[in-house]
């Protein structure tokens, strides 16, 4: 771990520890291409297909290994969450594979497809408000239980477990005999661009890592501009529902302040061509979070022409309903 | 080769030649796997993902292994095929990769979106008429150049080339450690489950193969009970596409009635219900012809519990427009 002074941040070698925890439980997911795309956008670009994943997102990677190093007498207290997306599904599921008790705070007006779909994975569920108070005051009694808040990204076990994503692209890189120029990834509260940057400045210290996040979203963006955590103005709205976090967190901004080439942020009818364009073309199912990285890409802000770009899609978790209706414009 | 008195069948030996020919050039597309369908279904099911090959579908494998076994002053003289679909993209992208002209003659109805799919990839598109007299005077003087025919499935070398699917599921099952019990294959006119079942008949001999098929195009399950080639009775429809044949090839047929354990038929409900649990759960676009192995598994018809399953999406290449219905309806 780096040492700040503070708390240490995470480094390669956590990331490699994680990557050996998740050994055999998570997929893969390998490093996809397709010439129609590369066409289109000008550049030869490999999508690490995250909503291939376990859950459907990458949230398993850093959820398990933040429970797995927990303590064992901790860890059989079980977790406690907040989230009512990806995150929720990681933790569930981790739960699940360590046969311990998981509860997930959930908003009362959350999808009952997503309740439905954590309760499926054995996780009890117990509504808040989200306007309400206290949030805290909602999991207290189970903490006081001795059960472990599982937090989404802002800590150096789960950043460092998404990290793993990066190790898994320098790998296959190295198996295609390609140099990565550039790698752009989808950034809500910088956990996976953390650790993916942290990792790919160990294996390919050139390589720019880009944040892409929706217009008005673009916390990270701002903060890398004033060398300071900005965060967003209240009063806009997104179809990007997996990655709208209010500010960068402190772990992931101190990691990212020194590693990222900067963000990008893409409004949400480029992400919808992005989410038709990856439908058509590669054949996969994305969530709009999950698809801003080639919208980063498509919108021009950066020059990439010619490039070997990786873009990472995040998850592939949205209500068939909303996604038929997305893609069916035109 | 088996000698079957007439031409030559494939055997082994031809589907692993034909894999030393694609390897490098077409994506390995592994296995993989959903607990939720694997709960749903009451079975584990291992998804073999050819809607991710290049083209978007399985078909390149067999086009690609047929044109690289043309001599090589034939070759240089390009090749011609019939297709509106997976097929004509698969030969033009071929013939791109060496660089030769390929002329695809599509029905002068074809959406628009597939003959320029294969405009894009350099091919010369010739319409004719589907109801027309004589569709072979159509590409009659191309072939008269010299240009080599490029059939869809009753060919020993696409056959084979279809094969190498088969190839790639017994390594993915020796490294996971499973014993297959079943697979089931998208059929239409039974090049692709023929080589599979070469395949899996040589490498994992007691592994059931079964032919999927929309209802009132199951020529391959008929034929099969017959014992003989059955035709198709006129005046049907399905949403399936590209597995819509008249009958069983002659050397499909000849492979099939002595590898296969049978066909199940499936209505286009089934089908819309795979290609939304393909969607939701594995996060694949599976157009819908390739979406009928699960349908067939969920049909009943024939008992699969607890069993592993290999399920075959043989491709993709559905209109987005048309999708967008498909999967908006619940």
């Amino acid at each position: 771990m780096m040492d700040t002074g503070r708390t240490p941040l995470p480094g390669i070698a956590d990331i490699r520890a994680a990557a050996a925890r998740l050994e055999g439980l998570i997929v893969n997911t390998g490093l996809i291409e397709s010439e129609f795309l590369n066409e289109k956008y000008g550049a030869r670009i490999l999508f690490k297909p995250e909503n291939l994943q376990r859950t459907g997102s990458f949230k398993i990677r850093g959820a398990y290994n933040k429970i797995s190093s927990l303590p064992d007498e901790q860890r059989r207290n079980g977790v406690v969450a907040f989230s009512s997306g990806n995150h929720a599904q990681g933790v569930a599921r981790t739960a699940q594979l360590f046969g311990i008790k998981a509860v997930i705070a959930m908003p009362s007006d959350a999808p009952f497809s997503k309740v439905d779909n954590v309760r499926r994975m054995g996780a009890e569920v117990i509504p808040f408000d989200r306007f309400g108070a206290d949030r805290m005051a909602v999991v207290a009694p189970y903490r006081e239980r001795g059960m472990a808040l599982v937090p989404p990204f802002d800590d150096p076990a789960i950043i460092a477990g998404q990290g793993t994503i990066g190790l898994e692209v320098l790998e296959d890189a190295r198996q295609k005999s390609v140099h990565i120029d550039a790698v752009i990834v989808p950034c809500g509260g910088g956990g996976m661009i953390g650790g993916i940057s942290l990792a790919m400045k160990d294996g390919s210290p050139d390589s720019e890592i880009w944040a892409a996040e929706p217009e008005n979203f673009d916390d990270m963006r701002r903060s890398l501009e004033a060398g300071r955590r900005m965060s967003n103005l209240p009063g806009h709205a997104s179809i990007c529902d997996a990655i709208l976090t209010a500010e960068p967190g402190e772990f992931t901004f101190e990691i990212n302040r020194h590693t990222l080439a900067g963000g990008i942020a893409v409004s949400d009818d480029a992400t919808i061509e992005a989410m038709r364009d990856l439908a058509s073309a590669l054949k996969l199912v994305v969530e709009p979070g999950g698809a801003v990285g080639l919208a980063a890409l498509g919108s021009g802000q950066v020059d990439f022409a010619g490039k070997c770009v990786v873009v990472v899609l995040s998850g592939g978790n949205v209500d068939l309903g909303s996604y038929a209706k997305i893609i069916a414009k035109s």
